[in-house]
Formats: structure tokens, C-alpha cells, sequence
């Protein structure tokens, strides 16, 4: 299991969100309230899209993030209007470069936390879905890495719930079909450097914790004095496996089996359920 | 703050000691209990003697024990009769090989859970107190491992008990002479290959917890069906940070300012205090 | 392209072979002779067998071995009748762990210099092609962990060379249904940590050079002052990708299309062509 | 020994310099010319300006810069118009990130080519000579970064040629004092982020290479259909242990005992001399 992080809006150095908040991802790295482990060591990532090109930078490591003195050099200088960070849990698959996320496919980038039940049984299966073309570049051994795969197979590039629905319904299908009663759990975060898309989801009806945050216009009207929220838009969002702090009125939960949308306008939020292919 | 464990006695499989106990330090990398960091992931290492050579084999990491492969490999086909292991939590100081223990010089093998109080602001008349025959040889940036430096220079090959007393008696002179109050807190496991000196000490009197374990003999008698007790020798003693499970009657704390001896005969427990260099 | 050697016969400390010659493998990972690459830093790996256990230890990691003291420290302590040890020089596939060698099965490790032509084109088919069973376990990215599964699939516990054939088969039939006009460019070392087998084989009939040492007894009368020579058995056997030094007399080229067993008794060297599976 | 690049000029993505040329530094990390080892593989690391601060990042690493991804990553999408680069390759001092190049100290920055002879002779009596404020900051063993710490010590944030000259008249003289007839080797890169010196010495008067780019205006007129001289001010400048490539007038070299100042107006090159500190 892991914890997770994107954020769209306001340019803003990396460090600000991953750093500065109370409950930072970085402390969560150390000392997660709402994961299945507390501890979250096993490798992190950070993807940016920055100015002069669509391909997001994706930096990853094998060790734990809060000893990273190169993450925090990129955070104090790097600014961004959008980004992903990710800290990872291995449950014993090799912590490894390639097995950290976000996982990125030309413009997308695409991080998880939750795990396929059993996935060593389905694995082969899984990987045989994927397009010849694209198996590969598969270059790690996870499952959201394969899942990443198999929606790239699927359509995200042209229609991102969609073939994250099929995804998932191809999980479900393949995990039922070798008597794995739960197959999948999963919140799932993925862009292509404009939209962002939210998914939260598991089998079970048990799916890991995902908020959003409230929109900065109401923020501000709680919160007067607080100084970034007067530096970012209105269009400002953060998406994250558990909240960055206590801070009243800022974190909504991300219901079951939904998915949301951070776009220019009105975002969204969508019930999800898993489909056929 | 750190974990750290100190074998003497039949030989075995490290991993007997390193992975097998329930609560082992495997563990306490993840979910230490007394600790004052739960999470021990900044470097390990592990030094053990073995046949036809009297310097130790001493191998040491930057990332998290729990999921390092190479430590389980050597731990599953390395045997050794007298060997050491160390997890690390840094207090900010450099995660480098050179700042994980053991420490190394000649077959003399060092570790330490602890910390001189502000030693930025000591380091310095620390380090002109090493013998500047050993200068040249400290390669990290730990208070520790300049405490080693200090332990040798102050006769550490002689009299272990003795050189501890003055390392610990400078330490404090200086720290008090820079307004430190209680500048000194430590354990210490120090050993030629032969014998083993265990320390557990600190200037305000609220050492780090350190456990000696049961004779081997009373722990039979108390717990005859237990086969590891079988398979070794009276003689074998384990000294460790905080005890690796819950058997009744196996773990013994180490008092306050004290020095234990785990040597051929008779074990000890000493008073100990800092002295005059 | 990579470095590799395989030992064989009295028990040595690694060190014997893998720093003290003149030209040992761990001068070849920065000045290799007769390599494609002068410089094989991308990781390196060491398995050995010992005393008390079926399955070899291997130790593998992601950085140069010139500079790793973790390889010196497990070198200069550990001692083995049968090893292997392998130098890694990517052609671009990541730099991990799980894509250095050798690879390990069980009791069986599989090490490879060379690469198959196109692989991206392949991989795939040749990924359909490894037992369901096994598939789940393969943990890396390399051609070379492929082949170790594909021969694992084919036999290889049964039948070493009948299956080493079949896997060169299958890889070449696949290489030429994609086009590729040469498809497979190797030696391997395999072993169950009794016996050992060496093959040379390419589909163009130009491989990457093998070596093996001259029998003992012969290097003796030879070379009747090199002590090493005295200390060490009759059936002890070296097989390297370049010589580790210039004893006159002391390696042989293993020929083109061929394999080489090193076992108990007689040494045998066979002729070697890839079958139909 | 080691390889450097500093660039100033107009801001450009850092792989402009540090892949795209024919003879990168990310070449030279495997195949330096002009080095006294031709594999530069025992860490890296680059430190850039960017808008918003004064400090400079500073990333660094211990693995060999040609497979590094993150590098790549950070290449492709940060843009400077101030950066170092250093590759190293370490002559026995531990491969460490606190050893990797370049150091920083608030807004400053440096870089080191060469070596102190027999360094750990004198290494204790050059660490006395740094500023009690200044000595615990030092995080490494290498001479490199105990010569930048005598430079600050010596006044380098406000006469750095001074400075420069200074410490290496005390490094000579203790050097000399034990003994060592030739005790400094050094080509130096130091800035403020504005203004950029690079020095060119050695007390034997053999030093190591190092070039600096022609005007961009002069460097036009040769190569009128070189798109990249067209995008860069006529101000940019780089200086480098090995030219980059075969471009003909583009590089020259720095004469023995100088040192040149890139700064905006008129660059410098003046002689250099230790002093009395």
C-alpha cells in the first residue's frame, strides 16, 4: 500500500505541498494515520509538467523519501502547476527504479495505491491483454504498473474513465475467473498534463481513503488569514490518499466507487463501476 | 536514535537471530517499540567473525533493512559465532555508508544507539582530541563513529572499560564547557572478536533501554521444549536494544550506568562511569 | 554486454579470484579487454554455494563493483568450492537489481554474456512461451532472465544442454519469424551446485569469447613455483569470459558452438546446436 | 581524478550541454579523452540557478551519470543560465553523495579537478585551519570539499581569487611542511551565481586540462549555420575539463597558473599564484 499526492492549479514549488503542510506526503512517508502501513519506504516518485514541453519530468528512487536530500533540491526549486508525488509500501515485490511510481507513457503519468488480489496468479493473463505494441515497455513488476498498461491498451488516451472501467472490469473478470473473490483496490490517480482524473474504487466496497480538497473560493471565506490561499486560483485542487493536515472544511472524501475530474471549469465527480472491454 | 544487537555463542545462521525472532530487528526496522523513532530505515549494517581471519566482515547500507535482499542472503549462509547488526533512525545527519554501523578498525568492531547533545558544536574539539594517526581515518560525519575514534585514542585496545570511561568523560567535559547540560547518551557494544563490552549510560541518568539475555541453563529449565535453546551453548549471550519477543524469563534490562562483559567464564555486570582522560 | 567467471573445486575465499589476479574481474569492470563495452558498470552480482545449504547465496546490486566495499567485505570473509560472479554492461534496459546476475531458481543460478538481437520485437512471444507457472517469478526486464525461464520451461533441471538447445531454438525461430536475420548472441553459465555447464554459441558464428583454465596438474608442472597451484585440487576450474591474467599455458578458448561441462571425473567439451522445443 | 562543466550564458535546458554534444560529459563519464582515468563513474552532480532564489540546487548522486534516469529526467526539463556539472572518479575515498561534487555553501558553489598528494598526511592540520563556525558543516572525507571550506575560511564571499590563492598557499606549505614536494593539483570552478571563476593550477606546474569556450560572436562568424550559436547572447560562456566536441576554434585553453572570471562586461584571464594566507 502506499499514499499518494497530484495537484493541479497555481504554479507553485513542489515544496509547498510536499513539504511545508503539518501532514505533508513526507511525513506520511514516516508516519501515515490512514494506510494500511504507517510506514511508506519502499521508493517514492514526483512526475511535473513544466513549461516548453508536454512530456512530464518523472524522477524516481528506491529509498525512503524522507531522507532524500535530491527530492527536497528539486522541490525548493521546481515550480509547477501540476504534478504527482508518490510514496510506496512494497508488499514484497522488488523495490526497484521500475516499480516506482508515478509510471509515465509520453504525456500520461499514472500512480496507484491498492494492490490486485492475488496477483500472481493473474499476472500472465493480465499481461497477455496488453497491446503487443506496448508489452514491451513494461519495464517493472507491479500491478499498477500492468493496470497502467492494460488502460493505456484500453483506450485512456482517448477516453480516460472509460478505459479505466474496462481496466478494472478486466481485473475482475480475469481475478474471478481463478477464484479471487475480491480482485482489485484501487485509487488511482492519471493525466495527461491538462486533465487529471481521481478513481476510487475496490471490489470489496473498501476502497484505501482519497480526498479532494474544497474549492479555494469557499476556502478563503473560512479562512481569511491564510496566506496561500490568497497566492492560488480559484482553479487550485489537490488530490491525496489522506489529508495534508487539520485544517476545518478542507477535505472532502472522495465517496465509493466514484471518480472525479480536475478540468478547466467545473469539476466533476462520477459514479464508477467496472466494464467489459 | 537506533536498534542494535550484539551475538556471542554457538554459531549460527544470522538470520537465526536477524529474521526468525518474532519482535526480531528485522522487525524493529519497521515497528520498533522503544525506540524513541519508530521507524529505523536510514542504513544498516551487520559485522561478523569467521574462521581463518581475525577482522570482522563488515557490511553496511544506506537504505531500510526490512527490505534490503542482499542482508537476507548473507544473513540465510553466513554463520558466525560473534557478530553485531545495527538499524538507523539519523537525526539529520547524512545517510551514507559511512555513517551506518559498525564502525571498523583492525578486528575492533563498534556501535552505538544514541547521541552527543548538540554536537555541532562540539565536533570540532572532538575531532582534535583523536590521535592524529587515526584522523585521517574517520570517514563519516556521526557522532558516533567519532566516539569510536575517541574510545581508540583513549585505549580502547588495552582497556575497553576504561578508555568508554574517558571517551565518556571528555564528551561530557567538553559539552559542559559549550553550556551543554546533559551532553551524553548512550549504549555501546564494542568487541575484539573475543570478548564483548556492552555500555548503557547517560548524563541525565535516562539511558536508551538495553537488555542482556538469560543464562542459557536457567532459560532451559524454564522453557525445556524450546529447540533453539537446545542446539547452543551455555556460554551463548545476546545483548539488544529491546528484546526480540515475549518469552517469560528471557530478557534482563541492563541497569543504569553500567558495563556488561560477555567473555570465556563468568559474564559481568560492572558500574560504570565517565573519567578523567 | 557483460563480464562474467564460474568457479569450480576447492574451496576458496572469492577474493582469491575475483580481486587478486592481475586482470580479475573486478579490473575488467573498468578496463575490459576484449568486451564490447571497455567499461561494465551496471551492476554486478555474486552467488555462492556453502556449507549447510542446497541454494546459493546471491548478492546482487545496481552500482560499479570497482568501487563497492560490500562486494570486497563478503569477498574477503566468505569462502566457496563453486561460484559465479558477473559484471554487468547495459544496452539500455534499466539499471536494477533484479537485472543483474546471476539469476537464481531454486538450487540452479544462470549468468549470461551477450544479448538477443531486437528483444523488444520478441519479448512477448518469448515471454508466452515460459511455463504459466514460472512466469509470476520473473522479476526483471533483461533478455537474459528470459532465457534463464524459457530453459527452466524447456528441461533445464532434467536435461541442461537439451534445454540450453531447446531455448536457443525457440529464440531463434522467433527472432527469424520477426526478421531478424541473427537473433541470438550468448555464452551462459548454468549450475545446480554440483555440476557446471558452460555454452558458446551465436547465430552468426562470431561469439563473445569464452575461456576455461587449463587442468591443474598440467598448470603445475608448468608453473611448478605458483603456490596458488599447489594449495588448490586437481579438479579445480576456472571458465571466464577473458583471461584473468597472462600465465602462459593457463587458458584455452572454448570453441565456437560448443559447451563445456565441469563435474566430478572427466571434463567434457561437446559440440552445441540450438534444437527444434 | 574527475571531469567538470560550468556553463553561463543564456538559459537553456541542461541537456543542451550536458547529452547533446558529440563528447558530452555524460561521455566523458565513460570514455574521457583527456582524464587521467577514462571512466569517471564514482558519483555526480549538477547544480543549477534558477528564478526565485539565490541558492542554487544542488543535485548529487553516487552511481556512474551515464545510466542515471533521473539526471536525464532533470536535464530534459530544467533550464538554467548557471550550472556546474561534475563527474567523479574517486581515487579511494568513499563513493558517497557528501563526496560528490559540486559543494555548496549558501549561495555559493564549487567544483574540484585533481587531488592534494598524500591528503590524509595533512588532512587533520587543513581541518584545524577551516573556521571553527564553518567546520561542522563539513559532511565529507574528500581534499575537495575541505579546500572549499578553506577558501570560505580564507574569505572566498569576498575576494574569491584571493581566497583561492590563499588556501592554496597554505595547502602547499603544509603539504611542503610534511614532506610532500608537489602537494596541490587543482582545476576549480567557484560562483555566486552571478559571476564565475575557474582556476587553473599545480604545484608541479602539470595540471590538469581545462578549456574555455571562444566568444559566441567570433564562434558565429566561423559557423554561420550553427543553430545553437544563434540562440545564445554573445555573453555565454563555458568552461570545461575537455572540449565537448570537435567544433574547430571553439575551445582554448586555459594557460598553467591563471585563472578567468565570466562575468557580465568583459571576461578575464589573470595569473594565479598561491599566497600567504
Amino acid at each position: 500500500m502506499c499514499r499518494w499526492l497530484a495537484y493541479s492549479g497555481t504554479p507553485v514549488l513542489l515544496e509547498t505541498i510536499l513539504y511545508r503542510p503539518e501532514h505533508s506526503l513526507i511525513d506520511q512517508s514516516l508516519h501515515s494515520k490512514m494506510g494500511v502501513e504507517t510506514t511508506n519506504g519502499d521508493g517514492f516518485g514526483v512526475g511535473w509538467y513544466g513549461p516548453g514541453t508536454d512530456t512530464p519530468a518523472v524522477v524516481r528512487e528506491i529509498g525512503p523519501a524522507w531522507s532524500n536530500r535530491n527530492l527536497r533540491e528539486i522541490a525548493g526549486h521546481v515550480r509547477s502547476p501540476l504534478f504527482f508525488a508518490h510514496i510506496r509500501a512494497s508488499t514484497g515485490t522488488a523495490v526497484q527504479q521500475t516499480n516506482s511510481h508515478p509510471f509515465r507513457h509520453g504525456r500520461w503519468m499514472w500512480m496507484h495505491n491498492g494492490a490486485i488480489t492475488d496477483f500472481h496468479l493473474i499476472r500472465r493473463d493480465l499481461a497477455l491483454a496488453v497491446d503487443p505494441e506496448l508489452f514491451p515497455d513494461i519495464e517493472g513488476s507491479t500491478d499498477s504498473e500492468t493496470m497502467f498498461f492494460l488502460a493505456l491498451t484500453l483506450g485512456l488516451e482517448e477516453d480516460p474513465p472509460g478505459a479505466v472501467a474496462r481496466m478494472a472490469g478486466l481485473v475482475e473478470r480475469t481475478g474471478h475467473s481463478h477464484g479471487v473473490e475480491f480482485p482489485l483496490q484501487m485509487t488511482i490517480a492519471v493525466t495527461d498534463g491538462e486533465r487529471l482524473w481521481a478513481f476510487r474504487y475496490s471490489s470489496q466496497g473498501t476502497s484505501r481513503s482519497l480526498f479532494y480538497s474544497t474549492q479555494v473560493e469557499t476556502l478563503r471565506s473560512l479562512h481569511p488569514d491564510m496566506e496561500f490561499l490568497r497566492e492560488v486560483s480559484d482553479e487550485t485542487r489537490l488530490i491525496v490518499s489522506e489529508p495534508l493536515g487539520d485544517l476545518p472544511g478542507a477535505w472532502n472524501r472522495v465517496p465509493e466507487s466514484t471518480y472525479g475530474v480536475v478540468q478547466p471549469g467545473v469539476d466533476e465527480i462520477v459514479h464508477f463501476a467496472p466494464q467489459a472491454a
